[in-house]
């Protein structure tokens, strides 16, 4: 749907994953930093198992969003009468979104007993993002300059988010790289809004002018506000998780010590880390 | 050959190393999850071992074909009479084949007592799929539209292919990077094929519209098809493959529970992981 | 500010933290070297608190200059009259400090004791990086050939640094990437300066004919010859902490044969690792 | 120099290093896998600081041979009559060697007890390589499409060898990174003396059609081709080396023995990594 909905609908997904993982892995970090809380692990792949249930969900909503708006192609893809494609933008976003609904499957399967290797969900859901991304670079095509570049302006959320989920497979449970890509996500959400924004004024809005050099300048600027505020967010949220852990530690006993302690000893653990790299 | 055999060829290669790597490495994946099985490590090097001969004699057939086809060069490299040279294309698809001989011959090579250092047949089989990508890239100067495009998805599949070969030097034996592997090479062999559907249509088929820009739209959308088609021919394997692995254990004593055992350990194991990288 | 100032500001920034830097890795790794100064741990962090202080206040020195100089937007994003864009590079420009100003925000976050994870100081200073990579790269279109080819260069130095610093997200305390991060900036600080003088010649100087072949192939050459200073000054930095060091340990005891015995240990420590890494 | 000469002598260069190198590494990788040679280190040491000489020395002679050619620059950069540069393609290439002779002096200060940090030395070389990759990017605008070509081609070979002197920063010692470099090195070598004999034809030969498209394609080919003889190069230099070294080892008595027990050794090792590198 190449309208404001056919943007807003991808950016509500992501926001949503986004947001929830700028809770989720502060909270796991700063978890796992006091001790004495094993028993959570299970807690958490329930929640990797949900998550993936609610990735297959998005996916499906998506895709019948796309094939059967009034406007869509009911599953048709090719004309029989004058053997021309139906409606191929939609079946681009079908496409985008079979392959999140894949990497939530393979995300379901890590957490059942088919012993799939981990790692497999990582890899499956950087694969999902580069095939959106090949899918947009083909996609812009013959546009005018503004779409043109605002487009590309997403493709570096995109691309570096699946180089960075990609990095995942290999250093799993990596605290900055689970941030980086929350991060990446409200980015690439909220980037889909404002290009519902631009290029499909809402309301009596007047239109931009998509030729305009001053325009392209300002949405290269935007975009790292956007980033910016995407920050901003998770930084909120990490505080609030943080501060919440703290008070649920101070109320089941004082070891708020314990969290010092063991950062005295990180310290040293890094000094003697960075002693022996240059001799080991 | 550029005609419909010489894609289907190189093709059919691929698709056969591909699948075949889709049951390989799950069994040894699955195997190695159960203890006491060490004794099949010899039994995987023989295999790697017939895997070099084979990527020896399909390359060989892929050199004499190239050649040796009526309208081929039968060796001939410059023509004396006008200092032209002679048929350049197929040369190409020689020297393309000659890389891939070049890497079983390491392959084997590898697994007989000359001590070649491990790590040398991935990286020999990784240069021999870039020097693919060189060739391809600079293969579709001054051709139509479609053609280029098609040619440069498939550029994705064979770069994205060599990079990971180049990463499994460092990390050998990483289930996951083995896995991918095999669905770029399922990918890269079915997209062959596609490749001669669409340049040259079998039997009374019309002609694609070279272009046409809705028909690059489809091919785009294709690609992403057929990645989602191999990786389905993958999870089937995959399923086969532990379906027999589990059964047959079963009948050989009930071992399953060491299984679960090893799983639990290593959420565990992970667990202690996630503490620790912060902390050591 | 487009003008012979407003690349000196940022130059001279990125001078001080580079020739900074090239101070502060040597004597932390030479310190590092001889055992028994764990002590000085607790400096380094304290260090690090400074430096990100000082990045907060340069990026407010900068955002200051560049919105409230007097042909500047003065905090005004929209002219309400006509409805058009007002001094976006000045925007631009203030976009840059405000990324550098949030990586300076993190630094003193991480050395708080709110527990941010460490490498987040690294990772936000490399999206500031990145950030001001994606802005330059957008920034010269429709300019004259000498203008774009200069910043291009610029933007090497740039996305170099970028990636170095992302690689200290997961090697932290790598003497030679910390180097080399150093050089980078110490060379993109002292590019700033050679961009002004070439684009807007103080006093009388001649202008540069921005369309000659032969001044964008000195250009390309200059670039390097400014590498090449900064390795130089790097190297007598270097020279400076060693001889320092070396006096101030046989100040306080001969340690001195310590270091050698280190030394002579490392070189087994890798022969042995060069044997085991095809062992184990 | 743009002729003949200004590229053989660089080719040589090249050549003699990497032909070196696939001597060296296999000699130094054979020996390793015989334990009780520690006493060798030593030696290396040595080897690689009468590199580091070689390396400035031969810097010194392509200096001197740019400058002092009859029709070099004499180490005048700009001609104050009228204001123009001086052979500036000389100085481009002096740039090129001084690097080089940077990397050179890093290396011989490695081996001497100025405590540079071990890596600093392939970084050096590193960067050295990259400048070389710059120069020539920004070399070749304005010039026929062959010519282009070919340098573009020498590129592959500049950044392919960059990248990978830049991973064994971290990965010192890795044998088969260092056979890629030997490979890629002898590549540059012969490529250089290629572009020489195509560019600047010897003696009566007929020059080349720098437009036409079949003799892009058969240089696109020939580049492989270099590619496989260089492979040819090392597999011969390391079966010799693998000669000598084991008819070595028969006269001081017989340790083919330990040579196939830590060759079985490694066999399991690895099996248990494989089973193991799942697990924790």
């Amino acid at each position: 749907m190449a309208n404001f909905k056919g943007h807003a609908l991808p950016g509500s997904f992501f926001l949503v994953f986004g947001l929830w993982w700028s809770v989720k892995y502060p909270l796991k970090y700063l978890n796992s930093k006091v001790k004495g809380t094993c028993r959570s692990y299970k807690c958490y792949e329930r929640l990797e198992l949900i998550e993936g249930i609610l990735k297959v969900l998005f996916s499906l909503v998506g895709i019948l969003a796309e094939q059967f708006v009034p406007d869509g192609p009911h599953m048709h893809l090719v004309n029989h009468e004058d053997q021309s494609w139906v409606k191929l933008m939609n079946w681009q976003h079908t496409t985008m979104y079979l392959f999140y609904g894949i990497s939530g499957v393979v995300d379901i399967l890590t957490y059942l007993p088919l012993k799939v290797p981990h790692g497999l969900d990582r890899l499956s859901l950087s694969v999902a993002v580069f095939i959106e991304g090949i899918l947009f670079y083909y996609h812009v095509h013959n546009r005018p300059a503004l779409d043109q570049h605002i487009h590309s302006l997403l493709l570096i959320a995109i691309f570096g988010g699946a180089v960075s989920i990609m990095v995942e497979v290999f250093l799993r449970n990596h605290i900055v790289l689970e941030l980086l890509r929350s991060s990446l996500t409200i980015l690439q959400g909220s980037w889909f809004w404002q290009i519902g924004f631009v290029l499909y004024p809402l309301g009596g809005a007047a239109e931009w002018n998509q030729t305009d050099h001053e325009n392209i300048m300002f949405i290269t600027m935007c975009f790292c506000w956007h980033y910016a505020v995407a920050l901003l967010i998770m930084a909120i949220n990490y505080s609030l998780v943080y501060c919440c852990v703290s008070r649920n530690k101070k109320l089941s006993g004082d070891t708020n010590l314990v969290i010092r302690k063991s950062n005295s000893k990180e310290a040293e653990a890094e000094a003697s880390l960075l002693a022996g790299s240059d001799e080991e």
